[in-house]
């Protein structure tokens, strides 16, 4: 098991940023410059092509530090970052790149490449927050949610499905295919974000995923607008959704 | 036109509720007590075979007018709460009751009843908001909600078809049959409820009526559970669209 370093730290506007690497992934922890107490941690999945300080990242953190007193983690995904691309890497991002130059789907590529990721990042995630929880800030019985969109969702639900220490998951924005059986075995309240008019994800495709999670409590939220329009709001609904189950307010 | 009558006053923890007649139909308005100022108003549909001030009335009142200072008015629909019901509201109210003791589906009778409540309804609601309006503490110019589900859907949607005074309505849990034509006519804000696992509203039914409105913002909201399983957080998120919408956090 690999420990987590601290490689860098600053602080602004009441949230300490670090920082870390646990073994070869580097990660980012957002806390409350205030808290000494043991607080809830929110692990971060960021979308494919961008990595952990990308700016929905940092927006998203500082709601959940700074509105929820939560820790909030982000890793590097594989192949993203401050990362290396492996050569296998390389050959998917221009295969992606070669489908939207042709005017192709890019969800056969998209679907293909994440499931390979989410084979690589589900073990990192989990050797990461054994390393958190070493944190005496965190702790190793302290609530722990996921909220990961797109690729963050690719790699989160698998990550949730062999995870019981999350407890509260905001996913979206993604294909069913690699992913519905899967979402069949996930139990914990789940909040779901859709485009209705996602150019790249057929609408019954997002519907498909959403209605595959067995949780009895479960929300979807549908916005009009295409794949990148999300409204900004719903971050702060996905900030409320940890609030409620993670338990502060 | 009728001018609005008030015919009852009462004040507990900071809400000024107010009986009211216009004409033969009672309402009720609710304020902030604190205020002078003019502020927004919401007017609230209730359901079927309830009334102005049944529970969920109260109960989402209060969140708006404490939370966001706004006023609330709610009118008795045709043959509910104080009002007569006429011959015809005993024939399908009977033909309901016959449909369910029957085990048969309630939604042909229900779209049909709620089709013709709507018809004498919509007018009521204009001459109400009228009323309202010659208020000092509301007045002509300022902004106007709307928030009805079921029943309160059934008349809201064809309501604010017809009322450029509302530019902002939550509607939800009812069928597409009788409003999906007059959805796609409205073009105002919409955040939208439904219950994924309805076992009265079919879900592509209650899909298909959300995307009908012709709106540029709007949200579905789908939460896992029966019809009457609306999760109580979703009067909070009613709350906070309508203070994006209308103004006022």
């Amino acid at each position: 098991m690999h420990s987590l370093q601290f490689t860098a730290e600053s602080s602004s506007n009441g949230v300490v940023e670090r920082d870390f690497t646990v073994g070869e992934v580097p990660g980012v922890l957002w806390s409350p410059a205030s808290g000494a107490d043991r607080a809830p941690l929110v692990l971060m999945g960021h979308g494919g092509g961008t990595h952990k300080k990308w700016p929905a990242m940092t927006g998203r953190a500082d709601r959940l530090v700074t509105g929820c007193g939560f820790h909030v983690a982000v890793i590097d995904a594989p192949g993203h970052g401050d990362r290396p691309r492996t050569a296998h890497d390389e050959q998917e991002i221009a295969a992606l790149y070669r489908a939207r130059a042709a005017g192709e789907p890019e969800g056969p590529v998209v679907v293909r490449y994440n499931t390979h990721l989410a084979e690589r990042a589900v073990p990192e995630w989990q050797a990461t927050l054994d390393a958190l929880q070493e944190l005496p800030g965190i702790g190793a019985d302290g609530p722990v949610g996921y909220f990961g969109l797109n690729m963050g969702t690719a790699i989160g639900v698998p990550l949730t499905a062999v995870e019981p220490r999350i407890t509260a998951a905001v996913f979206g924005l993604h294909w069913p295919d690699a992913l519905a059986e899967t979402a069949k075995q996930i139990t914990i309240p789940i909040e779901f974000m859709l485009q209705w008019d996602d150019e790249h994800i057929p609408r019954e495709s997002g519907l498909a995923l959403f209605d595959a999670f067995a949780s009895k409590e479960k929300t979807l939220h549908a916005n009009a607008g295409l794949h990148k329009e999300l409204p900004r709001f719903e971050a702060d609904s996905a900030v409320r959704f940890f609030a409620r189950h993670l338990g502060r307010a």
